[in-house]
């Protein structure tokens, strides 16, 4: 154990609404295309609709994402897109996991 | 978007009792020595004691540690562990994670 009690450990930083596993899915993935369509990250997150809503939810009030409904045809759709500041926060996430990887394998 | 919408995504592969912020803090600190304190760990991880209570039941449950009452002098201490199925779970986090990673910067 290299830290002082008083410093505070590396996972302070993490934040809840970022780093819960369905969140950091959806962020992940909305990451990777310009805009995702629900019924794709339902299917790739293995969640019902509810639960995907739910979380959707938690981001969009956060401002990390932006929930917009549309048609593909005749049929509604609703569209996922990253915010500017949902990338940060991602970013954010990522560059602390890396941060936290490191300490969990440097030898003690 | 490389993936097959029938592919689940990684963060399907997380599980929730170790990749929650605190517990994984909680795993993080333990792997660094042979036991950690309670106190220690509620100092790290800027938690009240309750809430610490809470998140070290859930790992004990999971068989993730082992947590020992015990004295220092005359003063009670609770001592934490890591189990050996612990070490394998932050072990799989950590690996996961990296994929996560790995994934989320590789270009588009």
């Amino acid at each position: 154990m290299t830290d002082d009690a008083g410093t505070p450990h590396p996972v302070t930083g993490l934040d809840d609404v970022v780093h819960q596993r369905v969140r950091l899915g959806i962020l992940t993935i909305a990451h990777e295309a310009r805009r995702v369509e629900f019924g794709f990250l339902r299917t790739q997150l293995e969640l019902t609709a509810g639960n995907l809503s739910q979380h959707l939810g938690v981001l969009e009030t956060a401002g990390l994402v932006e929930v917009e409904k549309g048609y593909a045809g005749r049929r509604g759709r609703t569209w996922i897109t990253l915010t500017p500041a949902g990338t940060t926060a991602l970013a954010e996430e990522i560059a602390r996991l890396k941060q936290l990887i490191a300490r969990i394998e440097t030898p003690q």
